[in-house]
C-alpha cells in the first residue's frame, strides 16, 4: 500500500525523499518511475498531467501538495467521489504574506519605476505614497487571505476584506456575500484576489468589477491567473482607471514571451513564485492523513467538491 | 527683519509661498529675488549654492529644512560661531522607515531581478527570503534610526542597532561605541546606514567594515554619498562577500550616467528621494524657532558644531 507523487515540475524526487525520511515504513513511487498501480492509495499531486490520475483503480483520496486544488478539478479525468485534501499551513500564508506587502511596498515607492530608470541611467525622482495614503482589500479571507490581513493591519494599513460569508478579523473591516461585494470594492484602493479559483470566481476580474474600484487603484493578483480577464485589465490601466498592477499568476505558466503583460510598463510580473510549498513544512500533514486513512478516520484539510476548496 | 530661502532645488518659491501663507507677519525672500541684506535673520537653507550665506551680516542662525546638515558644515565660508538648526520630523522619519523597509522586502522577494527579468520576458523563479531569515542591523539610532528600528521590530524582523552612545530601544539588540561596533557587524545581514556625515564618519562604508559583516549581507545606505567608498562596494559585491546593496544617496546628485552604479545589476538604486521635507509638516517648526528667537528663548533642534550633527 502506497503513494505516487505525480507533478510535473523538476521536484517530484525531492518530494519523494522528504517523504521517505519522514516515513520510511510507506512506500512511496515517483510517477515517472515503474510503480505497481494497483498498491497506490493516495496520488500525491501538483499540476499532474492530465489523465495520470485515472490509472489507480484502488486511490482511496487525493493531496494537492500545495493550498490550491483547481487543477484537480479541472481534469476531467479526475476519478470521482474520491475525497480530495489541500494544504493548509502556517509558512506557506507567511510567504504569501510577505510577497504581497513586499509587492505593496514596492508600489507605494515606486521601486519598479526606478529599477527601469536605472537601466537607463535615468535620475527621475517620482513622487512617493505612504502605508497611510492607501485603503489595501483583499478578496477573499480564508486560510492566506486572513493571515495576510492582520499582517497588514500590524503594520498599519487600513484593511478590509470580503468572502462569500462575513468573518471577523480584529482591525479589519470585513464584507459577506454578493450584496457587499460593490461596497468593498468602491472604498478599496489596493485590491489583492487570493480568491479559490471555481466556476463563480473565473474571470471575476473583469472590466465590470475594476470599474467598481475607485480611479487610480491598483490590482494584486497572487490567487490564479483564471480569476482575470487579461484584455480587461490592459484597457482599464491604458484608459487611465486603474494604476498599475502586479501579478503572479497568469492563464498560461510559463507565459507566452508574446503576451503584452512583458511588455506593459504598468504591469509588475513575478514568476508565480509568491509562495511555494515547503517539503519541511508540508510533509509531516500529508503523512499524517495518510495515518488517518489508515485508520478510518476522517482526513484533516478535505476540499468541498460542490464549493471547488 | 525676515528670512531668506536658499535652495539648489527648484522649490525655493514652493516654500516661500508656504511660510508666507503659514506667517503672513513675517517678511520672507527667496535669494533669487532682490532682497535686503541687511534684514535677513534667518537662512533657511537645503544644499545652498557655497558662499551664499556670507552675503547676511546680521544673520542669527541658520535653518536646514531637511534632517540632514553637512551640506552647511562643507562650505568653508558659512559663517561661523552662528546656531544652526534641523528639521526633527515624525513625517520624515516615517517616510524614511517605509522606503528602508520597502526596499528590504524588494531584496527578499527579489522585485528588481524580476523587473529585470521582466524587461526580457524572462520567466525564472528564484528563491525567496523570509523575515525571520535575516538580522537587520541600523548604524546610527538617530531620530531617523530609532523610528526605523521600531518599525523593523513591530514588522517582525530580528533588530539590532548601533549608535556612539548605546541607546535603548524595546525590541532592539544596541550597541554603544567603537569598542562595539565589531561585534554588531559581524551579526548584522542587512546593514542600513543612517548615520549624519561627520569628519568621524565619512567613508564609514568601506572594505575593512564590509569584511566585518558575514558573508551574503546586504548594505543599505540612505544616509550621505560621503559615508560610503563607491570602489570599495563594487568590489566587494563583485567578489561575491556582498550580495549587493540599496543606495538612495551618491557622492554626486544628480549622480553621473558613467557611474558604475548604473550597470550593477546587484546594486538597486533610488534617487535621493528616500524622504523629503514636506513643507506642511516642516513649516510650523521653522516659524516656532523664529519666534523663539525674536523671544531670546533658546532654539529647538540645535546642532552641535563639535559633533556635526
Amino acid at each position: 500500500m502506497s503513494i505516487v507523487i505525480i507533478r510535473r515540475d523538476d521536484k517530484t524526487n525531492l518530494w519523494k525523499e522528504a517523504l521517505q525520511k519522514a516515513a520510511p515504513d510507506i512506500k512511496v513511487y515517483s510517477f515517472l518511475e515503474d510503480h505497481p498501480k494497483h498498491d497506490i492509495e493516495v496520488a500525491l499531486v501538483w499540476k499532474h498531467p492530465e489523465g495520470t490520475l485515472s490509472k489507480y483503480p484502488n486511490l482511496k483520496y487525493i493531496a494537492s501538495s500545495g493550498a490550491g486544488v483547481d487543477f484537480i478539478f479541472a481534469d476531467e479525468s479526475t476519478p470521482k467521489n474520491l475525497p480530495i485534501t489541500r494544504v493548509v499551513d502556517t509558512m506557506l500564508a507567511i510567504d504569501m504574506s510577505e510577497h504581497v506587502i513586499a509587492v505593496i511596498f514596492s508600489y507605494l515607492k515606486n521601486l519598479n519605476s526606478y529599477k527601469i530608470a536605472q537601466t537607463k541611467a535615468i535620475w527621475k525622482p517620482m513622487p512617493y505614497r505612504r502605508i497611510s495614503d492607501f485603503k489595501v482589500g483583499i478578496l477573499g479571507l480564508g486560510a492566506l487571505g486572513s493571515i495576510l490581513a492582520a499582517d497588514l493591519v500590524r503594520f498599519g494599513f487600513r484593511t478590509q476584506g470580503w468572502s462569500t460569508s462575513q468573518k471577523s478579523i480584529e482591525g479589519v473591516v470585513t464584507f459577506g456575500g454578493k450584496d457587499q461585494l460593490a461596497e468593498f470594492l468602491a472604498t478599496t484602493e489596493i485590491l489583492v484576489c487570493l480568491l479559490p479559483l471555481t466556476n463563480e470566481t473565473e474571470g471575476i476580474l473583469n472590466t465590470a468589477l475594476f470599474q467598481q474600484l475607485p480611479e487610480g487603484a491598483h490590482v494584486i493578483n497572487v490567487a490564479r491567473g483564471g480569476h482575470l480577464i487579461d484584455a480587461d485589465l490592459i484597457e482599464m490601466i491604458d484608459n487611465g482607471h486603474l494604476s498599475g498592477a502586479s501579478l503572479d499568476v497568469y492563464h498560461q505558466e510559463p507565459l507566452s514571451s508574446e503576451h503584452p503583460f512583458w511588455r506593459h510598463d504598468k504591469i509588475h510580473m513575478t514568476p508565480h513564485y509568491a509562495s511555494v510549498s515547503d517539503t519541511d513544512s508540508v510533509v509531516p500533514q500529508i503523512i499524517e492523513n495518510y495515518r488517518l486513512m489508515k485508520k478510518g478516520t476522517p482526513l484533516l484539510n478535505q476540499v468541498s467538491p460542490s464549493k471547488g476548496y
